[in-house]
């Protein structure tokens, strides 16, 4: 089956009222990766965070449907829905805040794939980001349902990737570099995060493979007691490494 | 939605076929997550070595069809596939194996859930198991559509999961057992792996589900380093430790 950035049906309505939604968002920013389990919620969290302080418009999308984190990562409580000729996001710490978690109510969701995607699309459909430099869209991990409509909606996505150190992590990377080099979706970078040991193996793989290494992350075992607490997160290591990263991620703006 | 274990047909011809193929297969064990990066795939090739070394005869089938791993970590190499009236699961180091990679040749499976679920069925419909003790299912993880169509195709499946400490990956494994409670499907147990700081945070929301917590596993470096050898990953801390959880999954046998 050979990916194509264009939906089976060659003119999707859905992409038309996707693009209008996103008509006044300069970059949309999707933070995947190969396997789960990779840290890659904690970085869209954090980024988005260090982004909003920075003065930055900033919102922050949890599309990982099946396994939604970043309202736990960053504490975000209040889920009141508003609505107004299209979902308002909420307001969390200055960001624009949107997960299923608003309308599931933590129970489970064991969502097909199809059904995953068709949420994903209604719910995008429906949010009205309004005036943002940046939207933070924290995927699923892998190359699924949700990570193939994105880039057929989303025309302006580009992608950064978060990796571990372990060769069975990066593997699924490279996969998923490869189609997104298929399928012409920019790719920012990719971050090594969790690093313990001393090892250039994941800098050379990603240099061979042409795409830019943003750097690594330690190994931050305080991120746990962080968690809930957005000034707490801020204060942890992993959040101070990755403050490095943005002046990289935002030279990408033209 | 409501779940069922019925699929939407009543009467799905497949569920007769698999039946058949799994005859003579005493015990099916689907080795699940709630997240990725708990060390599932890990956790499922390392049981099936200790279980085939105690003597039994096992089958390892990883059914993690977007990110499979377990060819590296057990370091399966030859993938000659050979069809008689099916297709014959590769002998490797006393197992039954079976992998995705053998027919995908290690390229991007940008698949569909729905494409997923057929190709897994169909795979799983073609496998000459033959007689076996054990039958190890590495699955994706999380919620989706292989976890749906394994329970709902494989009547005698029996789940055990892997979690990591952080409070993130108990959270789906929260999910998945009341899913798995609603659709009647025995647990074996939650297995806590890559624990680094002394908490029974889990053991205790294991019990409070009314789960059996079957032990942690230390955090381990070295485990890395043993990829792709059997040898190696069978003398790490982390293959010693779970060995101590086989007597209490092997007890479950009527």
């Amino acid at each position: 089956m050979k990916a194509s950035k264009e939906s089976n049906n060659p003119v999707d309505p859905r992409v038309a009222v996707i693009d209008k939604r996103l008509k006044n968002v300069k970059r949309v920013i999707a933070i995947s990766s190969g396997k789960g389990g990779v840290g890659k919620s904690l970085f869209a969290s954090v980024l988005a965070m260090h982004l909003n302080r920075k003065g930055f418009l900033v919102g922050l999308f949890d599309a990982d449907f099946t396994s939604p984190s970043t309202h736990r990562i960053l504490g975000v409580k209040n889920f009141e829905i508003r609505e107004e000729k299209g979902i308002l996001p909420v307001p969390f710490y200055g960001l624009k805040y949107m997960s299923i978690v608003a309308f599931s109510k933590e129970k489970a969701l064991p969502l097909r794939g199809a059904d995953v995607s068709n949420a994903l699309i209604e719910l995008f459909s429906a949010i009205l980001w309004g005036n943002l430099d940046y939207l933070i869209v924290d995927m699923p991990p892998g190359i699924g349902d949700v990570t193939l409509d994105i880039i057929r909606l989303v025309k302006k996505i580009e992608f950064l990737i978060v990796t571990t150190p372990s060769v069975l992590a990066f593997e699924t990377v490279e996969k998923l570099l490869a189609l997104l080099k298929e399928l012409k979706v920019p790719v920012i970078g990719v971050v090594e995060n969790m690093k313990i040991k001393e090892s250039s193996f994941i800098k050379k793989k990603v240099a061979e493979l042409g795409t830019s290494f943003l750097g690594d992350v330690p190994f931050d075992s305080e991120v746990e007691n962080a968690l809930g607490d957005v000034e707490a997160l801020l204060r942890t290591v992993f959040a101070q490494k990755l403050a490095e990263f943005v002046p990289r991620i935002i030279s990408r703006d033209s």
